[in-house]
């Protein structure tokens, strides 16, 4: 198993267009991923404009398959309209 | 949807003791818990000793169910034996 929390600021006034986007990609992953186990949006309790996703996946390939499918490559314009700074992708390794 | 990073900083040379009593807790969680979607702990690949456990529940009561059950209570004194700080626990609200 690999985790991933990416963390994503997002512009002030941009929150309904970001999380729009976003859920009909997690729609996407979730339908089309059998190597993808949780692919889960969050908004933080305690920094403003601040989300991060919670990602699974089986191992390295289902990670790879997944950056590489045509609906996240055509998310990228639509991350770039919304983001307020480079998001930060934090990869760890499962245990168990 | 509500999503936790549990992270955990472990005594060193006790990482296989945390792994093994973790790996079972983790094994009760998901057998007895139909609220609990996601429970999975993960090594992190830049901070030595640290851990961080991605956590979803369906709702808050879900979450409230977890933290009551004996098993996660019993759980205690084995966390306090193989920490190495006090832990960090983020609570996020999903979203879509």
């Amino acid at each position: 198993m690999i985790g991933v929390i990416a963390t994503l600021r997002i512009q002030e006034g941009k929150a309904s267009e970001f999380e729009a986007f976003f859920t009909e990609l997690a729609q996407q992953v979730r339908a089309n991923e059998a190597g993808n186990v949780a692919y889960q949006l969050t908004k933080s309790r305690s920094e403003p404009n601040t989300y991060k996703v919670l990602e699974l996946y089986k191992d390295q390939d289902a990670l790879t398959h997944h950056g590489g499918t045509d609906y996240f490559k055509a998310a990228g314009p639509k991350f770039a309209a919304v983001l307020g700074g480079r998001p930060e992708i934090e990869y760890l390794d499962g245990v168990g």
